[in-house]
């Protein structure tokens, strides 16, 4: 469609843009466009119609020697943006960093100098090292369009990557950004591929693994797509986003930390990548890969503790493609010199019993204690995985480090460790006898007698996060039986906690669907193939 | 980044809203998104903090009985859109067709149905025809985000289509948007792949056929990355938007019209994914013969001569490539049921003089006017193709098609046929002894005696663009000489109009850096390894 506009004439808004068409008063423009720089010019504006701009032409924004890219929307209401002004959304304005009416410029943006290695990537070709290296920095550096983020994905998801080629991605998405350097021997950290709701083993594992003198400075990431990620429980206990500095010293005193990872900056290509790759429910396993690797990398990791749990309705469906991803992980962690430790774990249920941030850090808590309701499936969970990461001390002989997770769970010296993060973090003063739960809530009951032989870990995800979690910390759902259990029809299989009424009638919709139970012969509970 | 706001009491800015929590005042926020609908919601309103809505969420808008779906976007100026209000960009007010501070509700939008097919494609799955109409379906009905559409064209790039594939997502193009029936048993048209500036054989064509008495209805594409399209050169000469009945009418009448194709709401699956196909730069054949075909059997032909133009700096590089192309083609209309002719034709040069709507809109009616300034290569090609389409007519004997062509030409009936298509179109008056071109110009020479080895189609297009064609009908690019003319070093290659002192500036600049012209030995001319 073609937009024919009248030639009315441009009164300029700010003194610079009399005196120079290029400059135009920089105005912040109150919209949040969530990620995306947005720039905003009026129709009539001399610089809008003379540069040929398109809307939606990509753009560079110059102000005061900062130069960012944005997405160009043309206004016609000068109460938005008038002749001479230049507006621009509230993030692009914050990256910017000069007031209102600061002047500033626009012009078209140079398309990204990756973008033909892009397009052969697009056209199935193999790229090389330099080739990821510059899609990468111009990911990082926000110059590529959302289009071209998706195409970049696209183009790299299933088999299209070979794993040169991941390894390739990893370090150059290692590369980009702050690396961590902590000066020791042996750096160590954990990670779950995910996929299974109340997982939160690293908050027992750090404690455990600090308290034996091993360095574990844990950076971990808010939930994407399930009801809580370890920065969100763990902001129940405590702060957790700390400038880098603090976090540094604190890591130096205790040992150990739990907080969260964005504000470490370490390898931003991913967090742009994820923008696009959540929406289409990507997560091929060279992009897992890359993404896991290239963050412990960065955060200055020396050894590293892999879980991949497998399950019905676990992220990783069958032992074979476990053993492929573990394959893919050894070979990319190999070039990249860092040692890995991979195990594959039971994914058929939930761990724990409480799934959301308040109703995971009262089970955490609980566990520390050695309160007799702490939910022994994460206890024990956590002191295999607190064993093996021990024994990547050279002095801790093969076998053994399950016995001493033990020891340092058992006798409180976990407890104490977490207590001491949780203060030099600043406490939020959490109790485990009254954890600050929704005070909206329902039970939902088993239909028939019978024993519990299915838990549908996605069902019980979807079910927590329409009760508001992770949002609403005390949302969640909290379960009453896991597999194998014998249960009697009306008996509660599971509670719900929300905040609103609409967040409650949502997820009692999602539950009254499916309920995420099957309830079924004793025969029927599906085994366990793994072992570690 | 989690965003913390006041618990700001709110006041409703409508009565609507007051009465019932889900009605708001829509509001029409004077932004151009571009088609993208993007709607604006306060971030202290009601509904926003109740839906648990993210900036850039898909929210479907209802107003009086109609809905949208658009991407959201969170003000913090009641200037923009108070609480209480549903702002929404230009293109989506007036899709909603009410008027400013009509009640309207905003919710989540559902996801596109045919968003698991999506899954299976990008997973490198073969779908289904039912897979490809509810992809088209949704694309059509703007339900994709571009994130979503541009994960389907690159999923579908390069030879991830199979051509039973390619066969289901024409027909599903086709079948999505208006089709027109002519109720005649010989419908034609012909097109081009693309590619060659100045080949505007089409507004040739079609009054040689239509003079035939073949029924030619003709619509065409305005320029995507080229100086111009076929709508954009006949534009002036006449008008090209006709309402759809005025169009039937027409073309009863003098059996032939040129008019833009956007205005027949043929395809319209296509003109999304061109939206994102166009900035990646893919135009994989699978996607051509898409794009192509299902307008064409949308458009209601019947028999389509089909131009694939084939030389160093055409969109179609080699000979193997062409005959390659001509085989999928040929698949996809058998089983469309399209009677199809391909020709292979020389596209080592551009065609005719002129580059530009008017300048090619100029060289047109010479050759209709049989006018000796006429370009020779130009009315060659024009009869050799009309000749071709002749001869779908069951009456013309095979061969008999060109000489039959030259007849219509040069005894002036086609130059009367397109005098009567000019005006009932609408005549703006052109006169080809005195074109409207651009007052700027600048010539740029011959840097050395020889002869014209090689003229870069793509470096020529790209000059007319920077000089604003097509935009500025009169800029454009015109040829004084053509490959295997001999030149002296200083004597004028081409000349180039300009409207805008800052267009001749880039467009100087562009030819600066490479003219698009080779000057050489004669025995360095390419040779044309094609004949139709």
């Amino acid at each position: 469609m073609t937009r024919k506009t009248p030639a009315k004439p441009c009164t300029p808004a700010a003194p610079q843009a009399a005196l120079n068409a290029t400059w135009l008063a920089l105005r912040r423009v109150a919209i949040d466009t969530y990620r995306e720089n947005v720039a905003y010019l009026h129709r009539d504006c001399a610089v809008y119609r003379a540069e040929g701009f398109q809307a939606l032409s990509k753009v560079e924004v110059s102000a005061n020697g900062r130069k960012i890219l944005a997405t160009l929307n043309v206004v016609d209401d000068e109460a938005i943006v008038g002749c001479g002004e230049l507006g621009v959304s509230e993030d692009a304005f914050a990256l910017l960093r000069v007031r209102d009416g600061h002047p500033a410029s626009v012009s078209q943006a140079e398309p990204a100098g990756s973008i033909p290695a892009l397009h052969r990537k697009i056209a199935g070709e193999r790229l090389e090292r330099d080739d990821f290296r510059a899609i990468v920095r111009d990911i990082a550096e926000r110059r590529y369009s959302k289009i071209e983020l998706t195409a970049f994905v696209v183009a790299c998801n299933q088999d299209e990557l070979d794993r040169e080629e991941v390894y390739f991605l990893t370090d150059a998405m290692a590369a980009t950004g702050r690396c961590l350097d902590w000066h020791e021997r042996l750096v160590v950290d954990k990670h779950c591929v995910g996929g299974i709701p109340g997982n939160r083993t690293s908050m027992l594992v750090v404690p455990m693994v600090a308290a034996h003198g091993m360095l574990c400075p844990k950076t971990s990431s808010r939930a994407i797509t399930s009801p809580a990620g370890t920065a969100d429980t763990m902001e129940v206990l405590a702060n957790v986003e700390l400038p880098f500095e603090r976090l540094a010293e604190l890591v130096r005193e205790h040992r150990g930390c739990l907080v969260w990872g964005g504000t470490a900056e370490l390898s931003p290509a991913d967090d742009v990548l994820i923008s696009v790759e959540r929406p289409l429910s990507i997560d091929s396993p060279g992009q897992m890969v890359a993404s896991i690797l290239s963050k412990k990398v960065a955060a200055g990791s020396t050894h590293l503790l892999l879980d991949i749990p497998v399950g019905p309705s676990a992220k990783v469906r069958s032992m074979p493609e476990a053993q492929r991803l573990r394959k893919l992980f050894q070979y990319v962690a190999g070039r990249m010199h860092l040692a890995l430790d991979v195990v594959i774990t039971d994914g058929r249920q939930p761990i724990g019993n409480g799934i959301g941030p308040a109703l995971e850090a009262r089970d955490i808590m609980r566990v520390l204690q050695c309160d007799p309701r702490a939910p022994d499936d994460l206890r024990q969970k956590a002191l295999r995985l607190a064993g093996r990461m021990l024994e990547f001390d050279p002095d801790v002989r093969g076998g053994d480090g399950f016995a001493i997770a033990r020891d340092i769970l058992d006798s409180g010296r976990a407890l104490t460790k977490m207590d001491a993060i949780i203060h030099a973090q600043g406490s939020r003063g959490f109790d485990h006898n009254a954890p600050p739960l929704g005070k909206l809530s329902f039970d939902v009951a088993a239909p028939a007698d019978g024993v519990v032989t299915g838990i549908d870990n996605l069902q019980i995800a979807r079910i927590a996060r329409f009760a508001g979690a992770p949002k609403v910390a005390g949302a969640g759902v909290d379960l009453f039986h896991k597999l194998g259990n014998k249960v009697a029809a009306g008996e509660p299989l599971y509670r719900v906690y929300a905040a609103y009424p609409s967040d409650l009638e949502f997820a009692r919709e999602a539950s009254a669907k499916a309920s995420g139970y099957s309830i079924g012969a004793a025969q029927n509970v599906p085994h366990v193939f793994v072992e570690f």
